[in-house]
């Protein structure tokens, strides 16, 4: 059965791994924030389909990406999923040394003397990827012919949305970052955070936060009125806030939304997360809104007045899929003065085990014999959009 | 090697899944019992291979089983063993709703008015499977020409036997169920459920309820005697009792037994297991016997006084077998009163736990570079009959 | 890409399982000690790929190796890793009964009575592979061609070391035995065992014990006094000590080593880890010193004053290993008075714990896209013996 537009994915995509890994191929993903590495040495490891990479800090302050895999005899070079190495990258196994700027081999330990200097030596340095930094956030692209070009187009469009955000090299910390294995297909995963039908029955939580209408383009009167007040109040203080939905480039949105009136930040009860303001907000009042952000193939990035909240996704295969997500604060924020850290993170930490409820569920009926793709609903204009742009973008000779 | 009649099955027969599925494809197999859905909504999931099915109690009292699987996007529709379903079947995700009675889809949620209506709907209604009820018993079938006949002709066979158990429909309640996966090729299971060599050894508590004679068919005077007495019993009472066993039909056996003189039910200690006596015997006396009822492919049923105890194996691959067990008691009956629920399941859980060990060591052995076929015992004539009935009717021409 | 003598293997061999296969076919390989089933009826169990075998020590004396698997309906044997057996070997499934000394059915349960003395009885013994034993230890061989006259040749080498330790046949006795699963190929985990670079970041405690110097061939100045002091002692003592590393014969490497002066015992206290000395030294004095010896394939084991440490790896598949640890003690010590388990085995299983995660790190960058073969260093010249000999003996002609 091929892929009609509007419809569920076929069951012979689902389980396509190759097409999948054509598209993580040739397209930047997201991969964290400046947030998640703020310090110089600071590393944040991942892995997608079966292999695993890490950024790094650098000491030049640019941070960058290597596959977390020493070229002299194969043992990881960082062990936990976020860190601080050493003035070198030093392979915990035979304790070979690597340049953390260039990958390059300075120290060969046991080895003969001049091999660092050696032609052979060159053969050994770390495998590094191509990584992206636009707007405090971090983008990696694994082939050899990212497209630039479509990071400058972004980067130019988001600036006045995200340069408010864009503090000083120190600026901000990682709270909190989890990773969750899914049991489900990326595309399904991926499918599940486009969608929002799925909200009224399994995140009613999140309903006391969020109108419905700010996520699924459904507009009702009520949700007008808060959007027109909330819209006078952003043109005041000067925020940015017209939303650029998967138009007219196809792999990104950007938009600021009211959170229900009174919210002054992603908690249940309404209460700011972390008594530090960040970005535009420093020296102001809260907003009741956020600033949110999302990237075909793989994140949602939600930038609020006193912390970021990121979450995003890597396939591990065509039947597993990991759910990383960040809580970024600033810098000088102390956790248990400033801020709890079940209070910040409770949001995403409950509305995300709901989600991969979901996802595990989809991903299982998908294999039954019976399968067929189903309708989406008019309003799911964002699965559709996000479907259509898997189909093209992953075609083999794209 | 191919297969021998009289010795265990080929190493190559064992790992045919294709076999396999064509045996469930195309012959009825024992899905539990109206006890495990007795009222209106109740249902009853199952897996067999990859795929879930849940069998559901209609608003019209017909019992249907009904894939589990979403048509609009794949989502699981009962997330539990055993439940109540609302009025109609909702998905849990998107809220699509089905009539319960035919599957059609009667509410899609966010979609268009008409959608309901139109005849594109119609291609979006549950998937059903063909379900029998034949004797209080329920039997599916998952291709699509169910052999009828060979269910008329056991429905007729056995009705002397299970009519006096056919109480008014609220008459049983499941006072438990159990599922358990077991790491073994449920053909193991199943010639392990047949075989009576392995008890003296492996069921010594069971043997304190049963004669040996009553299973493996070794006549023993003393057990003669024991039978004289209690066939004389059964028809003074007008309980039918002549077993019928793979012969004329050669899917399904019935016969009543006599257990150890005194025991009144299937429990360690011989007292009754409930105090709401049930079918034949709701106005009398317990009877010292267990009707048992044995199909080809999958099951093992004993009716005793005041309770039935349902054993039945559905495959999951060639690899794994799930043991389903359901204790049904009397609707009135009442846990903790009239039944403690150990004392109930005592007797299988236990003699289940010590054959499960059993098939996963069988079905280990079976995979040895030396493994061949083994002789059975000429007093294994019921796993000869299973071994050879099994060869002939998953023929891929059958 | 293929092997260079001085790198790492090659990816495509590292999942080649068809050639560990073959190497295990057609090459001896140690699977535990005498001390391991001291006494008769006792048995060991092992599993090499997909099989499992049992050592067991007869009742005339010699131990041999059959399948654990039942021949009748292919149930497992015996259910430990170790034990003793009843006078006959009985499977605990269906009472078939056989000879420990022959592997022939002597008790056929519910088979007619000729049944064992027929010719079909024959077919249905149980499966032996051949086992020797050389110095106390026990090597087996699954193919049907096993080449004798190297174990003689090695025999005839080691005896003048292991002659000491050859005490009478109830000597010895296992104090404690551990079987650990090991997510990594057997080839990463051997490579690792005859690798000394590794140490100094990995085994800090073991290298409190011993010079690196030892191990790794590289002599420095302190270690080449505390060596001949060691010598000189040696050959005092009539102990032989010269060291015999894979050469003129490519397959074991045995040699006497000192530990750090002051050392009684594999200890990290250097305390005695039991008080009834064994072998050379029952009447005497222990000696700061172990007695090594290496196979290629799969063994690393060390006697000193007062136990046996023995190490050895069976491959499970390409992923996986196996590592089974034994310590050998002297008959008459008794646990608690003599020797405390925790103390006695301290030293092993912290660095085989180590060891674990190495192995593990190693095989999962191997897998990598970005994976080719490291060099190793000069000193390494154990892994480039076990490399070179592996990729030799395990061509498909060999």
């Amino acid at each position: 059965m091929s892929y009609q537009s509007g419809y569920g994915f076929p069951a012979d995509v689902l389980t396509d791994r190759a097409r999948m890994e054509r598209l993580f191929e040739n397209n930047w993903f997201f991969v964290g924030t400046r947030g998640d590495v703020p310090k110089r040495r600071d590393y944040l490891q991942f892995q997608i389909f079966d292999e695993q990479y890490f950024l790094v800090h650098g000491m030049d302050g640019k941070i960058r990406g290597y596959a977390n895999r020493c070229p002299h005899q194969s043992a990881r070079l960082v062990g936990d999923q976020t860190g601080r190495c050493a003035a070198r990258i030093i392979c915990p196994n035979h304790q070979w040394a690597y340049d953390m700027d260039n990958g390059a081999v300075v120290h060969a330990a046991y080895m003969p003397d001049d091999f660092v200097k050696s032609c052979e030596a060159k053969d050994f340095a770390l495998t590094s990827i191509e990584v992206r930094e636009v707007g405090f956030m971090l983008f990696a692209c694994l082939g050899d012919n990212p497209d630039h070009g479509s990071m400058d187009r972004m980067a130019e469009i988001i600036a006045p949305y995200t340069d408010p955000f864009a503090l000083a090299e120190h600026g901000y910390k990682q709270a909190h970052h989890s990773r969750e294995i899914i049991d489900a297909n990326w595309l399904h995963a991926m499918i599940n955070n486009r969608e929002c039908c799925h909200c009224e029955l399994n995140h009613k939580r999140l309903l006391n936060l969020f109108y419905p209408s700010a996520f699924n383009g459904a507009m009702t009167p009520e949700y007008q009125e808060v959007l027109n007040r909330a819209q006078a109040r952003w043109t005041e203080k000067g925020l940015a806030w017209e939303e650029i939905a998967f138009d007219p480039h196809d792999y990104f949105r950007i938009a600021r939304y009211p959170m229900v009136e009174g919210f002054k930040s992603i908690t249940f009860d309404g209460e700011l997360a972390s008594q530090k303001l960040i970005g535009p907000f420093v020296d102001g009042e809260p907003d009741s809104g956020t600033l949110s952000f999302w990237l075909n193939p793989n994140c949602w990035v939600h930038f609020v007045s006193d912390h970021i909240a990121v979450n995003w996704l890597l396939p591990l295969g065509s039947e597993q899929t990991e759910l990383y997500t960040s809580w970024i604060v600033h810098a000088d924020a102390k956790e248990g003065v400033d801020y709890d850290l079940d209070h910040l993170t409770d949001v995403w930490n409950v509305t995300n085990a709901e989600d991969v409820g979901l996802c595990k569920s989809m991903h299982d009926g998908a294999k039954s014999r019976y399968y067929k793709p189903g309708p989406y609903s008019p309003q799911e204009q964002f699965c559709i959009q996000f479907s259509d742009w898997y189909m093209r973008r992953s075609e083999a000779d794209a």
